[in-house]
């Protein structure tokens, strides 16, 4: 996964941990989607001057709720290794954009996941457009999705 | 959502705290899938004689990891009103089960899902077929998908 | 666990799931302070007419953040029995406000704890006296802590 | 807090997130002991060869279940700085180890804990001696608590 300029997408590390896992002594299900949501946040903070959601809702005003999710599991994940999400927007509409989160771990392919947000007015809970300044920032870090 | 001979699907309450909620006042979006899960375990407990994913991993050998799972988040979730979770399958393979669920709040549709799991050999992480006694539970719950 | 007047202490029932269980099989220990923190929230929405943390933050105006947490691990807790938290208040003091929780299981007490909160302008997050329409109810369902 | 020749404590840093935080717009109480034993487990990953809690019961059948937990919170945390956790041993008995906890943000204590974890067979949760070799491994790196 990599930018339309080539470089790399922006990597986050989990510490996947005991608590993490359940019986079958690998990552229970329902954290996967916890940690990809942790992966575009930190996305957020590195292309943003380190403003995540929490920034952005209290001192933009701007809220990305998601309303759309969708992954597939490929291989189980353990605590053997960092998980590295591979993380990067796809798309940026008028006011929605989607971004590509890729789980790895030893370099095995363990999740890979897209997900869509729509940008709102924060304390208004209403649609608006991306703001330019997001946008400009997104627009140069756009990724390639790549050919199934 | 209701099965082919028109019973209601079964349903699943969840009690939504103000710990789930972000500061946006509403239940955070990684909470979703986790109460999807919870939902379809508990679905299984209902139909496998209090048997969900724990006992059917250490006392039947069997277990159902996701490979997919999609969600449309249609309206936030609050702790104002118990979240009732609809659940069923809509598809039984040889060796793969899909359900839907949907999250509802007040009589307002808050999300929808869809996840895909396969059967396998718990002790072995090997797929194998849906054992007969839980195929034929599963056969009689199928439900209808709404049309779209 | 009972009030002072002989009724036995509230109950909130937790359905412990796969999820919550580690490769130890049994219930993570960081889950077992989030359950109680759920009892004790339960216990509010039973007492103060359906208004739990999130209610008493956004309407009443009253916040009650945790100072103090004190927990003793005496069984392991699994999916096979629902988790039952024994709740109530032992110390209601000018500001503040302590809580005993007591999990159960199959007859067999799984933790101990005692919480303490302080009472809060919501809005403001300074200190203020339990409001007297609080302050009635606690004082009517004040429980005694067994003798060691 | 440093060890007793003079080294400060170990460190763990936590990147909290809009997700941990509620309405109030702070950390959610129950994740913070979650937090606290993430920073016991990274502190295992450091000291014994990269294995924590997870390794150290798959690999070397040693599992070490909490029986205690004791926290003060000092000060709200928030998403606006990582948190750092020092953690190290304060004690340890013939088959129990004492840690403490302590979470800083922006120079500030926002909490502080005491954790008491017993050595078992993890095969066979029955009691046991902490190992020679895990022993010796804690003992140079115990911590002195600072008096109250």
């Amino acid at each position: 996964m990599q930018t339309k300029s080539g470089r790399p997408a922006f990597e986050h590390e989990v510490r996947v941990s005991w608590g993490d896992c359940d019986p079958a002594k690998i990552a229970y299900t329902a954290r996967i989607p916890w940690w990809a949501l942790d992966a575009i946040n930190a996305w957020w903070e590195a292309h943003l001057g380190g403003d995540g959601w929490y920034q952005m809702e209290l001192d933009r005003n701007v809220g990305t709720p998601f309303v759309h999710m969708s992954l597939d599991f490929r291989a189980p994940i353990t605590p053997r290794h960092r998980l590295i999400c591979k993380v990067g927007p796809t798309r940026l509409g008028n006011s929605s954009i989607t971004f590509r989160v890729e789980g790895w771990q030893d370099g095995t392919q363990c999740f890979e996941g897209s997900f869509v947000c729509v940008f709102i007015v924060a304390d208004a809970f209403r649609p608006q457009p991306a703001p330019p300044d997001i946008r400009a920032v997104v627009e140069a870090q756009i990724v390639e999705v790549p050919a199934e």
